[in-house]
């Protein structure tokens, strides 16, 4: 709930004579992304869109469920997500990239599946409590945020993909949207061909993601105030990097390092050529080299990764009329094939067709 | 629940420019009607349309909470649902008659309200607990089936009507209705101006409708099978009044009777004119008629009133097209409506517009 990406899908079209297979996935839009958020998520993208038939999406109703008290901020999110997109390098030629809201089908398909979700299925999701706890300032005991798994689940299955690839910490909801699609196809079985289930179950795909540690050795998280941002000009970037911890036993220039335990060279693994990585890793251990060069060495990978995605970025502010015309024309194709999912479902389901 | 009307919205309309009020009210697809149905919704229906602008809609998602296990009769009464609607009297160049899931705004807007409506106010809904106990033989312990007064409230809203005029048993939906218009107007000013808030409270208008009596003079219910069906023919009306229960102390022929504890006089004061009411009474208390010759007065003026509605019903059910034509212009009109509301919540609610 509180990361930024909740889901991917990844299915193999079930049209015989269409064999790409199908990619999906959702933000939710909480704020600029970092670079852990890019790492574990859009730059996996970028790559996905050469092989296979995309749908990226901004989940902004998701981001009601949580802060529908004040929505002030979600607007300016959704468009810095949208920009994030097409700075990252999602190719609007080649991935259809839309907002969840401006698809009707999602709120469609989560009224469907809402009367045939036992209550007990969502008060049983791990998250539900956890995350209540967790934002206890936030008042949680709503409809919405019970039923917040169920959207989800009419995110994915809107898509009918095959396999959902998702973090740990996401497999609850893939399960219950599994559930879902069971129960569905049980109530439900399709008029045109009953032996095939309208709504294929989903199976799990856990995704590599690298874990990315922060300024200060954690876990990267905006709730660390420990994070490079991807939009961070190269000074900052720069002055950043200079003051990461590194490997606390190497306390003068002359005691030698150990790489495996210092965040920079996490991040030199993560960002930096092999070549770089074994001279850091030579110069280290055998304190040829100051922990200041080595950072110097991660900072020009970091901002030799970043200046591409803050070039297009910067195009894609100044043309803000071309950003609106790419969404507007992927809300309209993501709407055509949500369509083709909920007339099979709407038909199933005895409802006015 | 197990009513077949749900509810009725009148109002006066906010655009300065135009005063016709608003009506509009649907209807659950729970099977063909009798003349308690009938007398309770579609004949003021029909007398609503020549004053105010109407929208007039066949409410099919919640035939699916409580249905949903069985939905196979669900696509047939909503096709008797649009037929009773026409047979009835509803003039299609007046009214817009439309089918709910056929207006996707009716789920993003139940969406909408799921988000910011308190758990609680849900579960303390009188009806609640009630209905699951009245259909304990169905699973309703359903997201949705909890959902469902919300989906009303999102059905009410998304018309912004002045007034519901309802049946006693919805006063308590209405109330929650006006609680969540409440909500969200403060959580979301509209943005053109905040002095008018987007969702005005209706308001309760209680409408009469007469208590009509079944065969055996309960209330006319079809769990008690003790109707007159709006399609039932000619014969089988008199021959169901033949056998109608009367003053039970009117044994001979030749007791006088007492009208006012007499169900079939009651029916008499709905569809007998002045005069013969007036011929029955005398005839009664005098013991001038028989019970029989009283009920073929009644039968008379049953029939009288159901024929215009039966020949209507033939002709559209003659018409298929027809009738498909004038939902499918009905639904793009209800649809076109929504919108203009969905606009101003979505904008507010900081959605991607
Ligand atoms: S030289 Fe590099 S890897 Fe070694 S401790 Fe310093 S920053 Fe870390
Ligand atoms: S004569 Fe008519 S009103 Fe009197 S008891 Fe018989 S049916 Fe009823």
């Amino acid at each position: 709930m509180v990361g930024v990406i909740f889901w991917q899908g990844i299915r193999v079209s079930n049209t015989s004579s269409e064999l790409r297979k199908r990619v999906l996935s959702g933000m939710r839009p909480t704020g600029k992304l970092h670079l852990g958020n890019y790492m574990g998520a859009l730059y996996n993208w970028v790559r996905l869109q050469h092989e296979y038939e995309c749908y990226f999406f901004v989940a902004d109703w998701h981001a009601l469920t949580t802060d529908y008290a004040d929505p002030s901020k979600i607007k300016d999110n959704i468009q810095d997500v949208v920009l994030d997109f097409l700075a990252a390098g999602l190719d609007p030629e080649k991935s259809t990239l839309f907002i969840q809201s401006r698809v009707p089908a999602h709120a469609e398909l989560h009224l469907a599946f809402s009367m045939i979700t036992p209550l007990g299925w969502l008060e049983r999701v791990p998250t539900y409590k956890d995350q209540q706890e967790q934002l206890k300032e936030k008042d949680l005991a709503t409809y919405g945020f019970l039923g917040y798994p169920l959207l989800q689940s009419a995110d994915i299955l809107l898509y009918q993909p095959d396999f959902v690839p998702v973090g740990q910490d996401q497999v609850a909801h893939v399960e219950l949207t599994r559930e879902v699609a069971r129960r569905f196809n049980q109530f439900y079985p399709s008029k045109t061909n009953p032996e095939v289930p309208i709504l294929p179950e989903p199976k799990v795909l856990l995704t590599p993601s690298p874990k990315l540690p922060g300024l200060d050795g954690r876990k990267m998280s905006k709730s660390y105030g420990n994070t490079l941002g991807l939009s961070d000009p190269e000074p900052e970037i720069r002055k950043k990097i200079k003051g990461m911890v590194t490997d606390p036993a190497r306390i003068r220039r002359t005691d030698v390092g150990n790489p495996e335990v210092c965040p920079v060279f996490d991040l030199h693994k993560v960002f930096s050529s092999a070549e770089t990585q074994e001279k850091a890793r030579e110069g280290c251990t055998t304190a040829s080299i100051g922990c200041i060069e080595c950072k110097g060495w991660l900072a020009d990978a970091v901002v030799a990764e970043l200046r591409p995605i803050q070039e297009r970025r910067a195009y894609y502010e100044a043309n803000p009329a071309l950003v609106e015309e790419i969404i507007t024309t992927g809300n309209e194709k993501a709407a055509a094939r949500a369509a083709i999912t909920m007339r099979e479902v709407k038909t199933a389901m005895g409802l006015g067709e």
